[in-house]
Parts: structure tokens; C-alpha cells; sequence
């Protein structure tokens, strides 16, 4: 059995705690938390929940540290750290910062004959793989990616900055006329207005100035100015009634040709539709886990991305068996 | 550059040639070929073409040779032989027999300090990733692989070997209903007869029984009689005109469950369209040749398959540079 830790315990932290009790090769130790944890219920009756100052004990007692924190403040400090005693994997998502942060881990990982694996998820983690195969497959060709439909946070929490905002959520939203022009085999161009729509759901304090707060949002550089963006104004109900979904998905799709001539065309797309966002994330990690856990036996040590980890190391099958059923 | 030999010259070997020309850091060294190397005509004017009893003398001058032959009787052949000297990339598609053959290159690779990557195609191949990520992601779940529009050459060739029957192709299409089905989140059992239509265009021979024929192929055990399947009688002009086209295509559908409760969905969809089915299977097989060249530099030489290679190593970007732009 491979064990288990999960450090930082929301939504991420509790969809891998239920993606662990799927996995018949792993079992959950210890769940580890800022909070107090007596104020923490866990799922999983056998393991443990503690504060994070608590890891230092459980060294020799884990495999693999699930870290579930946030990209922004979170991973950059917490990542490294903990790569120092244990296997580490997280969902390290601020493309800009990847290699740093992988110089960082590796570092660590290195020194201390620990395996990391970085930036797990599905974008980045399968959306990337999904990139780099139909890349290496049609070198010549486009790749378009699409997110959605589904919650953007960071535009969510943009709207929130706002004055006389309460609370608001951002759903991003790709075009279907976007969608249908790249699956025609034809070359195209499309623009960042093109490819996705932003559908904004506000809720207002008080007194609020509705109209110059709609402006505000649809001329928000970066974030709105380039996209037809619609904004709704609800109440407070309303958004928790509606609004507190996890749903995610998006589309990666590759056009490209071959032949002396260039006369042939072809399309690999990759699609996803998930209930809950959380959850799919969660259980790209625990695959990723396995793979740490069996690098980490061989004595493979350092950082590694998805790019960099043979697929075997995640299935839970033996190599004979997935030549077997599935190759 | 990668030293590349092309070994077989049918529509695959062809693909391969043309594959090579747009990667930029291979070149073709050599096509050999069983036929009399006066008899073929090649498209690269700085590649030598050569008898297949020559291979030998190409020792050391070839990083990789990619073998283009048939999976009945070529390649349990030359792949293990070819191993002996080079470095080899094989598509072997027998899915009964890919763990005895893997044992055969492996035995040679390893005794010869070669690299082996067999299996390389679409099915095998990029399916069988895509079936092995989606599986290991979502443990709990079911998988629907889908053939087509494409034509079949295991059933074309059932066809042509029935008494009467000039000429013969044979489609595989899935059927729409059965997609909207598996991607409707629902927990579905599909039938063979669910799953796919197989459509056959037949020119007969002059008196031959058109009715006794269609009954033939109908009934055919394994091949049709699990199908829907409709028969075509045309001419042989119609026949050269509208069935030499070598489009193909498929779908690798996984739906699966998460949660505490198993209460959110999700699915992950993985679909190609290609014009030229050889060309899309070669230009995997060079993505892989890269995999092979790359690898017996590292001395980690014996036989792989898809799933025993990271990535990285069929991409043509350094590991920096794909974290920065596709990560």
C-alpha cells in the first residue's frame, strides 16, 4: 500500500481523500491543516487529521504528501519545504512561474533523495500532454486550447475587488462557432474575442452604482477589455442557489497536415466534461502519486512534470497486464 | 540530425518519407525494400534505395530504421532480426500476439544494445494512451473505443477471398446513437451491434450470385454476423472512382464517477479525423523514432511501447522550452 498525505484541506485536499479510498493500492495516513484540527472533520475514520507544524513526525511514515495549497502564495513556499522529507506532488498552476518553480523543487528534491512531480492537473497536466502529443504528431498544424464552460476564480475574485461588490462568479465560456471553424480542417485565425465568451453573475452591496460597476468589468484590461463579455446582476439568493457549481471542461484541439504535397488534413481533439472541477484535478494527482511512489523505489530523484514521466508509472496495472488489455 | 532508414515502401513506408522531410532534425538515409531497387521510385533525391539484403552494410550510417511491413507475417520477422542492428520503430497491430513479439525485440535489443519501440500507430498506439490516462484518472468508470468512418482491410480482404467477388472494400462507422449515448454521462452497456455499422462496396465477377454473396458476407462469423451490415453491389469503374480513399478515424471515450458518494460525472474524450490513415500511423512512428534515437544515446536500451516512453522524448522542443510554451 502506498501512504498517503494531504496537506491543505479544501475542496482539492477533500477530492483526493475520495479519489484515495478508490485507489486499491493506496490508503490515507494523515490529513494536515492549517486550522485547528479539532475543528476539521475528515472523511476517512483510519486516518489521522493534524496541523501542518506536525508533518516533521510523519517523516518515514509517508510515501507520498498530496499538497493541495494554492498556486499564488501557497506552492511557491510549501512545495520546496516539504520536498525536503517526503514525495511530493502539487498542482502548481501559474504557466509563467513553472520553471522556476521546477528549479526550485528539483533543487530540494535532489538533495534530499525525494521524487517531486509539479503542476499535476488538467490544465497544466492532461491539457499539456494533450498538447505535446498532437504537436510531436503533426508538426505542422495549430493548436487551439478552449476552456469551459465552467468557473474562472481569478476572474471571479477580479469581479470581487470591485467596489460595491459583494460577491460575483465568472464563468468562461468557448464559442461554438469557434469550435465548429477549427474542427472544419480549415486554416484558420482566431482572435482572443473569437475563441471564448465571459458570462459574469454580481451580486451588489448596497447602494451600489450598477452601471459604472458593469463598465469597470467589461473594460477590466487583461481580464475583460478583450472578450464579449455579459454581465448579469443578481441577488444574493439567487447566486447561492445557482451559482456555487464546480462543473469544468474545455477542449484541445490540433489541426495539422501531411504529405509531399501538404494534401491531406486531420484533426486530434481532446475534450473533457466534468461535474466537479475538484475532483477530476484531485484524481490526475493520485495517479501522479503512483508515479512518484514507484520513481521514488527506483531511485529516480528529482522533479518531474508530466512531460517527463513515462505513462506505465501511473496505471495502476502491471506493464504485462496493460500490454494485455488495453494497448 | 537522426540518421533514418525506411524498411518496406508501401503506403505506410511512402507516409514515413514524407513525415521525415518536415521534421527538421531527421534525415532519410535509405529506403530498402524487397522489390528490385531499379523498380522504385522515391521522393527524396538525396536518399539512396537499396535491396533489404544491403541493410547490413548500412550499419553505424542509420540511427533508427523504421519498419513499414505487415503485422501478419513482416514484422514477428524483421523487427526481432532488424534489432540485431539497428535501433527500430515497428507497428505491429496483432493486439493477441504484442506481449510475444514485445519478448522477441526485447530479447534482441537487449543482447544487440539496441532500442526496440514496437506497437507505434494509432490502435495500437495513441489509443492505448489515451485508454491508459483515462483509465488510471478515472479508475471507476467504462471505456468505449469506436472505429472509423474508415475502411477496414481485415474485412475488405474477407470479402475479396469469398467465390465470386472481383474487388472489395469495407467501411467501419460507428453509429451516431451509440455516441450520443456514451457521452450523455449515463451508464450504458453497448452491444457490438450498438456500437458500430460495417457498409461493403462489392464488384462481382462476371455470373457470380450477387444474393448468395451478400448472404456469405452477413453471416460471416466474427467478421459481420454480430453487425448491422449493409452490402453495395457496384461497378468497377465506380468502384476505382469513389473507394480508393484512405480516410480513417476514431473515437476513445471514458466516463467515470468521483466523489464520497459517486456523485459527479465526468468524461474524457479523445477523437481523431484523418485523411490518410498511413500518413497519420507514420508520422507516430517518426514522432517515436525520435523516442528510440533519444533513448539509446541514454544506453537504456531493450524494447518499449508507447507506455513505457515519457513524452518528452518524441517532442522536438528541449524540456525548458516545452514547460514554457505548452506546459
Amino acid at each position: 500500500m502506498i501512504r498517503i498525505g494531504i496537506c491543505g484541506y479544501g475542496n482539492l485536499g477533500r477530492g483526493v481523500e475520495s479519489s484515495i479510498q478508490k485507489a486499491s493500492d493506496m490508503e490515507l495516513v494523515a490529513v494536515f491543516s492549517r486550522r485547528n484540527p479539532s475543528d476539521l472533520k475528515i472523511n476517512t475514520k483510519t486516518a489521522n487529521v493534524c496541523h501542518v507544524d506536525e508533518l516533521e513526525n510523519y517523516v518515514g511514515k509517508i510515501d507520498v504528501l498530496i499538497i493541495c495549497g494554492g498556486s499564488a502564495t501557497d506552492l511557491p513556499v510549501q512545495t520546496p519545504k516539504y520536498a525536503n522529507m517526503f514525495n511530493v506532488i502539487d498542482s502548481f498552476d501559474t504557466h509563467a512561474k513553472i520553471n522556476e518553480h521546477f528549479n526550485n523543487v528539483d533543487k530540494e528534491c535532489k538533495k534530499n533523495n525525494t521524487v517531486g512531480v509539479i503542476s499535476v492537473g488538467w490544465d497544466p497536466g492532461m491539457f499539456s500532454l494533450n498538447r505535446l502529443y498532437a504537436e510531436a504528431i503533426l508538426p505542422q498544424g495549430d493548436t487551439f486550447t478552449f476552456w469551459g464552460k465552467g468557473v474562472s476564480q481569478g476572474h471571479s475574485d477580479a469581479i470581487r475587488r470591485i467596489d460595491g461588490v459583494l460577491d460575483a462568479k465568472q464563468y468562461t465560456i468557448p464559442k461554438e462557432e469557434a469550435l465548429t471553424k477549427v474542427r472544419s480542417k480549415e486554416k484558420i485565425v482566431l482572435s482572443t474575442r473569437d475563441k471564448h465568451l465571459r458570462e459574469c453573475f454580481v451580486v451588489l452591496k448596497d447602494g451600489a452604482n450598477s452601471d459604472l460597476i458593469e463598465k469597470t468589468i467589461k473594460e477590466m484590461p487583461n481580464y475583460f477589455s478583450d472578450y464579449d463579455t455579459i454581465v448579469n446582476f443578481i441577488s444574493l439568493d439567487e447566486f447561492k442557489k445557482n451559482h456555487s457549481g464546480i462543473a469544468h471542461g474545455g477542449f484541445v484541439i490540433r489541426t495539422g497536415e501531411t504529405g509531399f504535397n501538404n494534401e491531406n488534413k486531420h484533426i486530434i481533439e481532446y475534450n473533457i466534461k466534468l461535474d466537479s472541477n475538484p475532483e477530476f484535478t484531485s484524481n490526475v494527482m493520485v495517479s501522479y502519486a503512483r508515479a512518484a511512489y514507484r520513481l521514488s523505489k527506483e531511485q529516480k530523484y528529482g522533479c518531474y512534470t508530466v512531460f517527463d514521466i513515462a505513462p506505465k508509472y501511473i496505471a495502476s496495472k502491471t506493464q504485462e497486464a496493460l500490454m494485455n488489455s488495453i494497448l
